[in-house]
């Protein structure tokens, strides 16, 4: 909402929350007094039905049980939540523990990684918006998949996130004394985020595999993603090599070599920013890739993926830099 | 220099730096990285002569001693620093430790103020911008002190800050192992804007008096200012005199009665967002006034003046929400 | 439990818990494994009667409904939260919203500061654990209301508590994305512990009243208040006051003249902190006074009043310094 | 000092600073007072002859030039710099850019690692205090290379760390608002930690080799090392091999399988807690090591080397458990 009451091209019309139903949205998001002036409302089947999209920022099986009737009534749709992140349903269904209402559906949606996609995002009903973690680590290796560096078996993705990731929730893991002033690990034997990584680096490579590890850091936002793959033959030119290949893209900013991107860089921006260092005695590369979980992972790539639908500038709405400090 | 970029009627001619000259801006600052293109240049005498204007983020003193051949030059000037805040020149030399390089054009200067002076600074060549403390402070006694509500020599101001409004410097006390996890007063004997704060109010009753004690938060950017005062009369109609005060102006928003602000609210955005509190019992008002102290209390203002002196919208460059969270 | 596990006199009998019943504590608080074994059990009626001392760090109306079973089997208790605070049964009643079950009781309860009550402390049976809020405030208006140098309807307490006072439980406003990076008032309107602050202070003084505003800081541990006062006659005197009121006291520091203490110089440590200074021109006094709300405003002034309940060296388990940084 | 002066079997005689000489300990670190009494005092090539033990808490190369007269005036020396760390002399002088000054007592030196030279420290005259980063991989490591459970040229160290690492001083850098809210890599070409860990592994299996990565977090205090390597053989004991390894260690401690140590359990403590994973998949282990960097990863350390070198208890002033939260 931040982002689209800037928006050249968008009109708000509805938001919905069961438990907010009747709240002013301002209320829950004080930033926006003056901005928006929407209530939530309840959500119902035909609610959407005047819009040209909806955005579904819900839980897990919420967007795949009404994608369809929404689809049918001639609305697109772009979810947030990974109902149509994964090709493969049976690992969809293993990682997710749940049925895939409408496997279908899953094969039309088209995952919505600009860097990646971007004619098919153009044309699609549907768009998958890719997750935080997977976003940075793709951008990441892309060039050097895309130019065979590396061997695809061997890559590492250590990923540093903020708090924000979580969603905005009681619990007491996400209390500010349990995460300030600390680090750790999760998931280390498994996240949902590595059969996404794997299956769309696999359509550059069948032979990719990694190791991913997700780790809390006490920030709100960011992610910082600290990739380690084998180097395969002559590693001279991979600093014009990733220069190359994002040359024309706007959001996605490879730094100069030796660089060290910080997280606060891209505060509150669309921006996936990249360096790219080659360490000679281990023939390894490290690539470093930072976002805003919340823009370029999140809500901006969603944004981004509308302009690319409906034919708007590509970086409308998207333009203004992070803030610092 | 990140609002400046996105004004529609602004274009950054140069940038100075003494100790920064040849290098580029946005190596300083990687949010801009793509954004502007801009090296410092060294500060010289003429340098600024084909500008419109000339914002002065620079230390105190710096000002003062080149205003004066802007101005001829017909070059308008913005000063963020303190050298024309305060019109009792004695109080300034005291308080700032130095002789005035230019009197005459104090008195020239317009505190930059617009809720205030807004008139005054439309056709102003000179605009002094506020301190943060100030903006924050005068803000929420404006509605009081012109409706005479309170007794005008028994303010006390409380006011906590975050640690962005001591510059970006090499020093020990600002260090983030000093500063986070920890909370302190500082200069509780007298700060500079307290002669600031109070010679501005007493244009509104030559009464006024008060005392001002600055906290440091463990925070980057954000002012709360928790402003105490006696009760003159009567105060039953205090919230809607508030609202009524500030009904157009487009970035004082005050807040429904009984409203705590959050200075997150207004991180990054050029709001200052109020909420008065009458205590029945001790005959008190309480009033609490947040800001960006980066912004409304300085960059977003000085855009405001140039809005205004320039004729352009005043609200243009700054109408983007506040970044939560 | 981290104070209590190095304590040479005591031992940990039993840590009961109904949601947490047959979990390790260590698995709770990872940082006391291999320091705490137990587990904690289930409450019942007569669990404790083979202790000498059960400390209560429940919900307020919890000891209150358990307290006088315990007393009549020997038990002597210390209770954290507030059933014995207030002596006032209708003050209590209307800020706690309850009905007392034990009124008798909180006559005979010893109010746990020991700056105050030391000797009523040693005999006592059943100790009311002050609010982390007054003891803050109380410490640092006992040298000026117990020399008459203030006007004791003039009070205001301005305080700036870390978020821990909250305690360990899941809800939206303690998330870290909510808290951190922000400040905020709450409770403008009247918070429980301003009953308590003003019937302690007015044992000293009947006159007293004050107006008491509680916000809440970016940070785990730690409460600074900022006091005003109007000075009554000279102030001369006023350190050397605080420094001879406080001199025998092991946990009250009184800084220089001049001097802000900052919260993290006592994270940790059983100390309160405390600077006065002396406006000249407003004739009022500020006292800064910081403490660790979690230690000398909770579990450590309930162990220096079980060191005095005991007969045990008053500073026994409370002597290592605060941690900085 | 915050650990030292609980200790039962010290007195601190002097403590050195040019900068800070005739200034009270206790101005400096404000938690100490009431704790230390001493003042700064210059250092002399004499001073501390009458001490049987000096701590070097210096910039690298001071504690070389001094060592050897203090150990010929029957002084023990523990270097918390890295001046005796590293055996290999023009390897020492190429990453610390120095000529050595007495490559003699680099070969006397112990490197300070209880778990791997306890015997050696026992006698030793100077021990090399290890590095914060080493002490936390080479920890992770032990159990793996002892058991010959990985391939020695595979290990990737992915190592996050607050900001206390970088001592205390007045650097932009270092600036909260540079710091907080943001994640950063560094020193990914090469850090001085880097030939120290190697070197120390290299004893235990020679065709050790490693990629380091520090990153700098967003916190006082803490390392949480993420350690991956390439299993060799079989990996189903590996959780009661690190049990084993470490069972009768005082300061390591092995969590459950599949646990996630967090850097705030350590807080404070000096304690390194670990915890092994295996990725059947992938073949490889990633072990999680936690310690503060300050205290395991230096002082506490230090201080347990120094009650093995002067036949204290090891724990001795080293017991009290991590400060949560």
């Amino acid at each position: 909402m931040r982002l689209l009451v800037r928006h050249p091209s968008v009109t708000l019309e509805k938001i919905t929350s069961r438990s907010e139903a009747g709240n002013a949205v301002a209320e829950l998001f004080p930033n926006l007094r003056g901005q928006v002036d929407l209530c939530f409302s309840e959500p119902s089947a035909d609610s959407y039905h005047d819009c040209d999209l909806v955005f579904f920022a819900t839980p897990n099986t919420t967007a795949m049980s009404q994608a369809e009737s929404l689809l049918e009534a001639g609305v697109r749709v772009i979810d947030l939540a990974a109902d149509f992140r994964i090709k493969h349903i049976p690992t969809w269904e293993k990682w997710y523990g749940a049925t895939h209402a409408c496997p279908a559906l899953v094969e039309e949606a088209v995952y919505g990684l600009p860097e990646l996609n971007r004619e098919q995002i153009r044309g699609a009903r549907l768009v998958a918006n890719p997750g935080c973690y997977p976003t940075s680590v793709i951008l990441g290796l892309l060039p050097l998949l895309a130019n065979q560096l590396i061997e695809p078996g061997s890559i590492i993705a250590d990923c540093k996130s903020g708090t924000s990731g979580a969603g905005r929730k009681a619990s007491v893991g996400s209390a500010f004394c349990e995460v300030t002033e600390s680090v750790k690990a999760y998931a280390v034997q498994g996240h949902r985020h590595l059969p996404e990584i794997r299956e769309v680096l696999q359509t550059l490579d069948a032979g990719v595999d990694l190791v991913f590890t997700p780790h809390l850091m006490p920030m709100i936002r960011g992610i910082h993603s600290t990739i380690y793959a084998d180097a395969r033959g002559d590693a001279d030119q991979v600093q014009s090599l990733f220069e190359d290949y994002y040359r024309d893209e706007p959001f996605v900013d490879v730094m100069p070599a030796g660089s060290h991107p910080e997280t606060r860089s891209v505060r509150g921006a669309n921006i996936c920013r990249l360096a790219v260092h080659y360490l000679d005695a281990a023939k390894k590369f490290v690539v470093l890739s930072v976002e805003d979980n919340l823009v370029k992972g999140a809500a901006g790539q969603a944004i981004q993926n509308m302009n690319l639908m409906f034919g708007f500038d590509e970086t409308a709405g998207l333009e203004a830099p992070g803030m610092m400090p």
